[in-house]
């Protein structure tokens, strides 16, 4: 399927008392490469496989394949990814008909909060809560991908 | 799981008289680095996905994990594969309690014919019919993946 996101930074904590949903992820890159970028992801207890596509040239488009895992299929396929493993909470925020995942990373990302919308189309309307920060859609430093090989804290 | 297999070229086409099994396979590679190799396959109307670390130093020994799909993600997938597509026919022959895998390749690696044995133990006896030919087991070169971005018809 193709789906269709937005991404912003995060200015404040503010998201977190509006959050319906709370999952610790641990993810890794069996290939890091944007055109088909292969993860491994264990969100508290499930584990996911999933293979994206390189995105339309605005960077809001992309294809996504997953599917779910044992968290021991995951934690065996953990341990052949590249180094740099994407440590970081997730945080569900409902705004309007939309919610956010709002993911604060830790380790080597330690400071980056990044907020991602999915909508249905490219040109449909969405609520921007007011700890909502610039949008860095198609900006593939932060990429998951590319943060697990160019952390966060190296940048600058 | 782990796996235990050896691998050899194949001198004659005598083996075509001894299959039981016959199929097509088409395959492409996610990644292939051998460490973290991620191949999607289509054999017959069913596709795969299946990943391998690295061997041991023998060669002989190979964690693999794999996950049957349906044909259209399987083609969807391919999509989005490294250049170089494997297209082969896959033989099943028996040959006393175990099951060679004889690939007859075509396109760009044909010519090559390669035969896989796979063990209970790395020390486990098979016999070795008279179309076997010289062991290749551990010779990166003949790994699908590598065949992958450099085809049998490139080398010399």
């Amino acid at each position: 399927m193709l789906e269709i996101e937005r991404k912003f930074l995060v200015k404040s904590d503010a998201f977190k008392a509006e959050a319906f949903r709370e999952n610790e992820i641990k993810q890794g890159y069996l290939n890091s490469n944007p055109e088909r970028a292969v993860r491994v992801r264990i969100k508290d207890d499930v584990g996911f496989l999933t293979i994206k596509g390189k995105s339309d040239e605005s960077g809001t488009t992309r294809f996504e394949w997953e599917k779910q895992i044992s968290r021991e299929e995951a934690e065996a396929l953990l341990k052949l990814s590249e180094p740099g493993m994407i440590s970081k909470i997730r945080y569900e925020v409902k705004a309007g008909a939309h919610i956010y995942e709002v993911d604060q990373f830790f380790e080597d990302n330690e400071g980056l909060i990044l907020a991602e919308i999915e909508l249905q189309s490219a040109t449909e309307d969405f609520e921007k809560p007011n700890w909502l920060g610039e949008e860095v859609t198609g900006d593939h430093r932060y990429y998951n991908s590319q943060l697990s090989k160019n952390p966060f804290k190296l940048w600058k």
